[in-house]
């Protein structure tokens, strides 16, 4: 799948073999260069010998660098120990070498972020491990670290030169993982591609079985829909903001919970049905788009109702969002199955209600 | 003086007032949204309130945030207590934010850093108030901290919405600093612009009494020959490598010396005289050249001989440059008065004869 961005663009591949070919296709970016795999201890220890061994047959220098897994590393002091180790490093990197991020979201981030920002800039590719990572991380440049205020807020976008996905790495997701990143598929397909709704509903028992043909046609799927929203607006300012169905409320619910007590697939499963909800009250769709989403996440094993959430504090979180322009709240509801539009004028009580009814 | 980069071009205001129009230009940028200006103690306590008045005569919501002055400051750890107080401001910032760079090259480099990479990048304006940040980093959206392993390892090409110089502000400035920054004018003169040479020296006398007139002229044709590099080469693979003249040796010599023992410019004057030399013994130039410049570089205030320096250490250090590439030095060497042009055979024993006979 390509992403087109100019000057910029690159190519996601998504196979069965993408970590054994990673050498070849990085010998191509890395002439003569050192590649330096970022990953977290997790993967590391399940992928990072066999990352390792593709780009050492590629005959390429290759060196593993990697930190605690979890969110809560994923911070401007680990990205600080992260460049002690790779200024340490001999022969010295320099602007030729090559960050390999191997992981999930966080190791992708991190990568990323380290790769923006050393000797202002170094040429990155992502081998994602999680189906979220997949079809969300892969495509779009973001990376960061987060801060005590909120997720995410120190970063650049820096698009990498190339995406590789390798479909067995998701042999090694728990299913609360995988879950996940089903549910920005769902979203995927209800911003943009009803036909993708019904095709998910007829193999969610393949997906969940997690047949390989199955995932991968999922996975590219869901990669040219994210890479098309993202050519349209590299930048975050005006399109792009669809991909955020769900998540405005799905955030705060993420947030509210405390991060770790609920995947972000699973707050966003619920942001949607909110969303939904909320769509409906303003007569933009009618109650079968929710009932249908509601039907499609439970079959993927999702929850579409949660106990104890907290209207006021999710509320509060979400105008602090670093989406938030001057103190407002951008919506993105649904308009139809496969399409969304953007709203400024959801008011507190709509948003109260929506939170209400998923208890 | 207009910085041509396409989409991301903007403009340099070289002025007597142009703090006093801070506010009306930044206005027009931040459509209702909050400025936070990022400096350093010595520049925030002269020049900080005057900024920060600018700025809410042209009705925007002002803060400002200094960090300890001086080089070993411009660390990862300073940018990290940034974003603590930055994400702490109240109303939060948000995209629609705007940083304003008040200072030389430190904090410039340290208030760019924290605006690339806050919320994924914020707009930010420069405000140098050196003749060095003048005429060199207000040109070419460089930013970034140190790393114990070297200068600038970490940071980010962002190019800034706007640059405003007032000249005030140099009447501040210690001689010492006046002469570092004047020593990157003559390089500018070197590397495109013989009739520049010309009308520096005719002048050494007024700009070294700071008359206000002969300052702005001498910063906007040095930033005119600055923005015509960078707009050729924004991403430094190309011909930006020529503004390296003389920084290829004077990196070394500042970085043996250790940094604050001898300034950027003084290092880079005897930079552009070994280089000289090494293009003299090619045959590329004839000692007229090294003769002129040494007379330039004196009137001005600058040493054209050093004792004691130490031609192994600065060899090996000239190796861990992060413009080397693949462990190879290039050189920019002069070929005619006003014109270099790039070399990457310049061997060990050359550059230890031009090290030996600045001593």
């Amino acid at each position: 799948v390509k992403v087109e961005l100019g000057e910029r663009s690159y190519d996601v591949v998504v196979g069965e073999d993408a970590l054994d070919r990673l050498g070849d296709h990085i010998r191509q970016l890395a002439a003569g260069g050192r590649v330096v795999v970022i990953s977290d201890s997790t993967v590391a220890s399940l992928y990072g010998e066999h990352a390792l061994s593709s780009l050492r047959a590629g005959g390429l220098d290759a060196s593993l660098l990697s930190f605690p897994a979890g969110e809560p590393n994923k911070t401007l002091a680990t990205a600080s120990s992260l460049f002690d180790r790779l200024f340490a490093l001999h022969p010295p990197i320099d602007r030729d070498s090559v960050v390999v991020a191997l992981g999930g979201g966080v190791p992708g981030d991190m990568a990323g972020f380290v790769a923006a920002t050393a000797l202002r800039g170094l040429r990155w590719v992502q081998c994602p491990t999680t189906l979220l990572a997949d079809v969300d991380a892969s495509v779009g440049g973001k990376t960061g670290v987060d801060h005590a205020a909120g997720k995410n807020l120190i970063g650049a976008f820096h698009q990498p030169r190339g995406v590789f996905i390798d479909v067995r790495t998701l042999r090694t997701l728990d299913d609360v993982q995988l879950r996940s990143g089903l549910a920005e598929c769902v979203k995927h397909a209800m911003i943009r591609d009803k036909s993708l709704l019904a095709w998910i509903d007829e193999r969610a028992g393949k997906i969940s079985e997690r047949e390989a043909e199955s995932l991968a046609e999922l996975i590219a799927r869901n990669v040219e829909i994210k890479a098309s929203v993202v050519a349209a607006d590299e930048r975050e300012s005006g399109v792009r903001a669809h991909l955020n169905f769900g998540h405005t409320i799905g955030h705060g619910i993420e947030a509210q919970a405390g991060y770790g007590a609920i995947t972000h697939g699973q707050a966003v499963a619920l942001g949607m049905i909110a969303a939904c909800r909320i769509a409906e009250r303003r007569g933009l769709v009618d109650v079968s788009l929710r009932e249908r989403l509601a039907s499609l996440l439970d079959a993927l094993g999702l929850d579409t109702r949660r106990e104890g959430l907290d209207a006021d504090a999710i509320w509060r979180i979400m105008q602090h969002d670093k989406k938030a322009r001057a103190g407002k709240v951008r919506f993105v509801l649904p308009t139809a199955p496969g399409e969304v539009d953007l709203f400024d004028d959801v008011e507190e009580p709509a948003v109260r209600e929506a939170i209400a009814n998923l208890g």
